[in-house]
């Protein structure tokens, strides 16, 4: 069978492009609107997409003046769009710093159930001092401290979602025997971050372990990921450096014992699209033309740790910024924006136009035709397994791509005319279900 | 318009029997089937009960030879049922031991956006070392102290609750303003148990707060109550008990400075249901006759805080039983055990056949007639203000009880007969509102 496109719907309320709430079509409560986002899934699913995704913090920015601020908390959301879709994967967004390992593994082993199978985690281990606040916490904690939490709270989840083997229930009514003790197997943990005892309280889910996805693209994050992560979305502004990020994942995929077809990597794109390259073009301008800029210069400020009044509008970025080490969160986002910056000797009004499609992903304005042949040029050579598709406006956006990028994939056979059967989201990746660490003796991803 | 009883159907796998599993009708596997869950929501829907709810801890219990375990998790499993539903009330239980105010407080405002005002949190501290050592405790911390956490945590979630007010969103498109920021209000909570900073990132639901609900009738789970509860779910064995408990709650929550009426109290029934009182007494036989015995001894030793070996099947209870004040979990269950088998006089195996039905609720085996006489008694008799439902046998004893009983009570004025039109869960249980506590300055239940 040839190799087919995996695409990923990122959903991100009135859409990825910052001011599109300001669009005259949007919905401007869409953040909190189950209709919108039951609206999109479906549309996903129409496109036979492998999975939609929501992205999280557990903190509201310092401002809602700007553009929609907070969201539906994802796992919830995500149990809701369950019941309104059957064959796409659901992928939430949590943290390992600031949740429990019993009670996250819990809730995404409860919506694997309930989806018959299609529950993933994007495992972030969530930048900033606003969320560690929220949390008790003065400060953020350091980089390299919150993956080491981050790979605890894994092996911890794996355990908690193996505290089962398949076949414990045994239902046998006429001797009053419901389960059989011998297979359960409690983690009894006592780690650097977690103690955890006892087994899970609800049963092996229908894939064992959600699919498991990272997203950061820093040394720590590219470490954990050849480790834990079966997808990754990623930043990437160009072809070559996509080529050789996949290279090195891939790379390290192996290097880690397992087998680098167990992890796909998935590039974001903002697409912008416009039956002419010309409209296309337009809509580009449309979007740029409501960004305010006020919000957009303080918000880099914060970003590369600038204090307010520090960049100038029609100016490029100036000299003597920080190295990437000296970052504690986002480092690789960090990294992409100033090499954007420098590399097209943008000024900070340009920057903040670009960064308003994608926050650093790549946007791209074009016909279909445009689109769909970038996404195969990064699929043929060694940049992706497939796409996190970024809509900058939504509904709309996601309508367009389906309506027609999505039947060019299709006759070029990049991707799947029909599901078919149903499948597990793991299924859908050409991932295998992983086998019980209580079985084999190995706790590990293959 | 006469005074309604409030109907709540408590939901527990195969039914509150813990040998309802056993019966060649029931599901073994119903305690992970969503379409289980599905039918019985709108069953309770049928009979326009007020709510629904899932109880819950932490833990899985020592054994899974016995009866089923494990279940999905509530806020999980209730928003699923939201989707598949449209008047009815949603009643989760979730931890203030072992949750952090943040999440919780944004699971249940999503939870409460999604169902359009049908949120209820059902508050516990939760007993014991089990569930202790799944959040890296090495034991259960002492009762006061988990009351003393649950209030920190209450007056946070309120907090989070009222972080932003009605109307933060403008949606100015024109100016690019879409919120206004001086009506966000960051708990900037620092206290015993919690620090919590910054506004909760999802908007203030249709409720403004969930329903609060308290189900421990301790000396302090009812100081607990008369300050935040809005129902109480409790368990009592005769009428004289529950018209004492009743009396006790409304005049504490008088004394709070609340207003009674706006403490809905529910004893738990577990009724099992015949066409004549023989059929009802037959069905009893048949559970009780399927209990098995060596686990209910053990159970009992454990909730007694006996050793293995130290309770006679056929013998009572032995003299020499800690008194209430010695128990750190689940205070007022243990008195109500010891008083139920101490006043009847019962043997180890007759307790168990009492508890084994609905764990200290009151057991009733009778005609529909006789159920309704029941409920309108207590009703009339200032023992309730409702009742929590708990079928001893599901899905098969809530068809009956709204086939048969639900018509008897419309019959006698004292239950909706339709559910009109839409209404959140606290205008079905006649409650107001909660003002915005920036707005009025206080920070209190009314």
């Amino acid at each position: 069978m040839p190799r087919k496109l995996h695409l990923n719907a990122f959903l991100m309320n009135t859409g990825h492009h910052e001011a599109s709430w300001r669009l005259p079509e949007s919905d401007p409560y869409a953040h909190v609107s189950l209709e919108h986002y039951v609206r999109l899934a479906r549309t996903a699913e129409r496109g036979t997409f492998d999975s939609l995704f929501l992205a999280d913090g557990p903190q509201l920015w310092n401002t809602v003046a700007q553009r929609p601020a907070g969201a539906l908390e994802p796992l919830t959301l995500l149990t809701a769009l369950a019941t309104a879709t059957e064959h796409i994967g659901l992928i939430a967004t949590a943290s390992t710093s600031y949740n429990s390992p019993y009670n996250l593994a819990r809730r995404f082993a409860s919506l694997d159930i309930i989806s018959g199978g299609r529950a993933g985690w994007n495992v972030v281990t969530t930048a900033g001092a606003e969320a560690a606040r929220n949390f008790g916490l003065d400060a953020e904690p350091a980089h390299a401290e919150r993956y080491a939490r981050a790979a605890e709270f894994l092996d911890v989840a794996l355990k908690l979602w193996d505290s089962w083997e398949d076949d414990t229930i045994v239902a046998d009514k006429a001797a009053g025997v419901w389960g059989d003790d011998a297979r359960i197997h409690p983690p009894r943990h006592r780690g650097t971050y977690f103690s955890v005892e006892g087994a899970l309280n609800v049963p092996r889910g229908p894939q064992g372990y959600p699919l498991l996805v990272q997203a950061g693209s820093s040394e720590d994050g590219k470490r954990f990921a050849a480790r834990y992560a079966e997808a990754v979305f990623t930043a990437q502004q160009t072809l070559a450096d996509a080529q050789d990020f996949y290279a090195d994942l891939k790379a390290r995929t192996a290097a880690a014992g397992r087998d680098p077809e167990h992890l796909k990597v998935l590039p974001g794109i903002v697409p912008v699209i416009g039956s002419t390259e010309a409209e296309a073009l337009a809509r580009e301008r449309q979007l740029e033309d409501h960004i305010v800029h006020e919000h957009g210069v303080r918000r880099l400020e914060e970003l590369l740790r600038l204090g307010p009044g520090s960049l100038v509008l029609d100016a490029e970025l100036p000299d003597g910024l920080p190295s990437e080490d000296a970052i504690e969160g986002a480092k690789s986002r960090y990294t992409l924006i100033v090499e954007l910056a420098r590399r097209e000797r943008l000024t900070v009004r340009q920057l903040i136009g670009r960064l308003g499609g994608g926050r650093g992903h790549l946007t791209f304005a074009g016909t279909p035709e445009q689109v769909a042949d970038t996404i195969e040029r990064w699929f043929s050579l060694g940049a992706a397994d497939g796409f996190n598709i970024m809509p900058p406006v939504l509904p709309s956006g996601l309508d367009t791509f389906v309506d027609h990028v999505v039947p060019i994939l299709r006759a070029r056979g990049l991707l799947r005319t029909e599901y078919g059967p149903r499948q597990t989201l793991r299924e859908r990746y050409g991932l295998p279900r992983p086998a019980n660490q209580h079985l084999t003796g190995v706790p590990a991803l293959v």
